[in-house]
């Protein structure tokens, strides 16, 4: 059916949301993401808002994306001036993104209220911004913020506000529900007189929606049924307040249930990774009821719906969810989670029988239980596929080992970590210092490895992230440590879980220097060397 | 305008929900809240599907509800036997519940995938469950699962469905949307239609959603504008996968936004505290950007906002959060200005001029470039508010800490921290130990402190959280810790960034103690104590 563009605002109006803060290369990741995901426009903020904003669009000059465009953001010029004299406009005119989105009023209850312009002025505010913006050569997409409070209120004066905007040249007008105060009947109801009556002006009309009201979502899918073209959400939902209207939920809809056109089966599939990615580098917990992409989304519980799943999926699920990138949860059968285990150990390469799969199962279950999660931990997770296959070498065996980090009365702060480990025999005692605990450990730890292992010295962490689990415990609650750890091309994650954080970094880090000398990986490396020089 | 009766399902179907346990004595104290609430039917399960239930039952006998009655659930009875002998439906008839709710088949695919019942034993089943049910006095809410994968199935089998309930006595037929496949213009179709070919019978129409598609709520209220005038969903949206339709979030649509009849203004004010509750009995998180109830539902980030809720709370409110029995937050960022610091001052009790305001947006904005992050930091921010104005007082002078964390040979981890501080001329030399580097400090820090702020005693850390900042950077990049403390009453957060993880945890740990001893602080702990002595 009809073609959908879709414009992703994780990175400006996501980051509104509370506790949301990303660095300028963290947000160049997620464009990146964004881009292999197939959304169309990434708006990335306003160029110089802050140094963080700034840096953000340097790099962001400097980088190649497949298919996704970048947008920058800004507003209106300001009132009684003129657009090309505007500090803000042409910060904009001045960026390297070929489009640009404006966002400006809609509702005389602003207009009195909050900026203080009167409503002709304002149209005009409009129309000049847009038509400067034009003529220095970029894209428009205009925002009109408050929208449908605007049409509730004076629908005329909406209208010519949206009609401002269009016939200055802008690609994209956008109804923005920026209250978040609709329901769906409301927005179907504008949206399709808006798109009646600007018909013939030849712009595409957008939505823009949150989820105060509990159905941002619908909202979206109402728009685009009454006519918009142009999808704004963001990933997860992220936003302030209760959140934007959630893309990840959006998408599928569209696509799977209203049979719109907006990304390819690939793409599609790589949804829930996407989505998680996402909360992972934001350091928040997924939220496993999350629509299409959550672990539980198409979890099943109780005897009849797993027999009924078992016997036709159709049964008990809307969709497959192998086409959002998601899979099925049997909360209660085994058998389930043998597969999975047998399909991950054939992956690695790692020959793992029926038996040895089943005591892989219990060995997860009975770890979750105790705060392991092996999601982000798949370095972690293939150590425990090679124990129960066999195909384990330990690197060492720990003796003991300790850590002292001291502010001195200079003010500097120390870190030192001694370990002492057994390698073949022999006895290692070695002495390593760090920015922090972990780091000192882990130079510990190479100091004595390094020698056996050099190739060690090519891998490096890469990243380290904390949560307590079962806050409301206080001092019995574990802390669960996540490394990511790197050798350049490939990246692994491994977990540790302790009362102590030292104890579960330390954890974490044998996983992490485990994973990367293991036989198997060393096999799986050396092939990828072969292939890569056959190749060239 | 059409009074809505609500039925409500947490203690049912919201049960089924990943994790999800109540005791029988915490069913019922829910019963209660959900009287108290002014919810009409309360679902409490089927009475003896395991000794829980059973036990349930027998407290919910003998309990006085001022305005829910309880609803008794189980399903039609077995095909090719007769209702008077199906003991299921004989453990229904023998509750004390004056409602009792059927659900049984509505889609083909089940009937031969699943059940394996041909469709006029199954339309027999629902008529003769129903018939019996209501012979034996009760009002029956008969339940069509699956109906609008029926009705997209075979429209006229969904009705004989329906209507061989409605003809058998049942006082309301739901049309369930059991696996979440439904969007809203769906539900809208089936259930007008539905209306309209059961008008005569007099029977009430229902509706059940899931939130499979992410549009729960918007199908819940589709339907209620198609004719329905039954809704059933669970508080805060509890339920297998992604959960069931949140009633917390239908009921104030419903009401402050169609105009529907359904809660008094005084029980509508306490549906925020109803939604928390729930949380804390089930030990989970509230959402904090629950629309509605959430904590950040109505929060403000950015200086125009703020601005603009100052001056009229209508600019960016979509209602008052008053009316549900939520508040208004405002949130510190390096986007917002002048306008919320002086807000956040005033509210602490804080004196600041404006160029003390100034100094601390500067302030702010130079500390979020280094990493820091104030909005889940109240306390942190707080102290830097008070450093402006010159109202803060240091608990201490820091001389040097230094932590000791050592994993010994026989395998246990022993945690030590030693502080040297003065405080009032007067040098603590205190070592702690602990389960963690934090703990451990926190230890030394009270041993310390504790003699002359003996509150501090009352106070203790409740949650740790760890992130590194510009993951991609390695080694340089920074860690920040945010930590928050509570005295049983209040909770406070606090944070600290330093490459070293342990400096980060002290300086948020040192917030985290300052905080709490201020004496502006203080004196608003005695005026509440004051207030309170007053009061009683």
């Amino acid at each position: 059916m009809t073609s959908i563009q879709l414009y992703d605002t994780t990175l400006r109006d996501g980051m509104q949301g509370e506790g949301m803060s990303l660095s300028a290369e963290e947000k160049l990741r997620v464009a990146h993401r964004l881009d292999v995901l197939g959304i169309d426009l990434v708006e990335a903020g306003f160029p110089s808002s802050n140094p963080k904003e700034l840096e953000l669009f340097e790099l962001l000059a400097r980088e190649r994306f497949a298919h996704a465009e970048i947008a920058a953001f800004g507003m209106t010029r300001r009132r009684d001036s003129r657009a090309d004299e505007d500090p803000a406009l042409r910060v904009l005119a001045d960026s390297f993104a070929p489009v640009c989105t404006l966002v400006g009023k809609t509702w005389g209850l602003h207009l009195e209220k909050v900026v203080k312009v009167d409503r002709d002025e304002n149209l005009r505010m409009i129309a000049e911004s847009v038509a400067f913006l034009v003529a220095q050569g970029r894209r428009v997409v205009y925002d009109a913020e408050h929208c449908f409070d605007g049409w509730r209120d004076d629908p005329a004066y909406a209208l010519r506000c949206l009609r401002a905007a269009a016939e200055a040249g802008a690609e994209t007008v956008v109804m923005c529900d920026t209250n978040g105060a609709s329901l769906p009947g409301e927005i179907a109801a504008a949206v399709s007189d808006a798109a009646a009556q600007l018909a013939r002006s030849g712009v595409q009309l957008g939505i823009h929606c949150h989820d105060d009201a509990g159905v941002g979502v619908a909202n979206s899918l109402a728009a685009v049924e009454a006519g918009a073209t142009h999808v704004q959400g963001t990933m997860n939902g992220y936003g302030e307040r209760c959140g934007n209207a959630n893309l990840v939920t959006i998408v599928p809809n569209l696509q799977l249930k209203l049979g719109h056109d907006c990304l390819t089966s690939e793409q599609l599939a790589t949804l829930t990774p996407t989505a998680h990615f996402l909360d992972e580098l934001l350091n928040r917990t997924p939220n496993a009821d999350q629509p299409y992409v959550g672990k539980n989304a198409f979890a099943h519980k109780g005897g009849m719906h797993v027999a009924g799943v078992m016997a036709d999926a159709t049964t008990f699920e809307h969709l497959d969810p192998a086409l959002v990138g998601n899979r099925r949860e049997l909360l209660i059968s085994e058998l389930s989670g043998k597969g999975t285990v047998q399909a991950r150990a054939d992956a690695a390469g790692i020959a793992l029988d029926d038996a040895g799969s089943r005591r892989v199962v219990e060995r997860v279950k009975e770890l979750e239980h105790r705060g392991y999660h092996y999601e982000a931990a798949d370095g972690s997770f293939e150590l425990l596929l090679r124990k129960e296959s066999g195909e384990y070498e330990p690197l060492f065996r720990l003796e003991s080992w300790r850590v002292i980090v001291e502010r001195r009365a200079d003010g500097k702060v120390e870190t030192e970590a001694t370990i002492k480990i057994w390698v073949g025999g022999e006895r290692y005692v070695r002495t390593g210092e760090g920015n922090g605990p972990v780091h000192a450990l882990d130079n510990a730890l190479r100091a004595a490895i390094g020698e056996i292992h050099p190739h060690l010295n090519e891998t490096g962490l890469v990243n380290f992230k904390v949560r307590i689990l079962d806050e409301t415990k206080g001092t019995e609650a574990v802390t669960r440590v996540l490394l990511d750890a790197s050798d350049g091309q490939d990246v692994w994650g491994s977990i540790g879980v302790s009362e102590n954080v030292i104890a579960a970094s330390w954890d974490a880090l044998v996983d992490s220097l485990e994973y990367a000398v293991q036989p198997g990986r060393e096999r799986h490396e050396q092939a990828l060397r072969d292939a890569a020089q056959t190749g060239s």
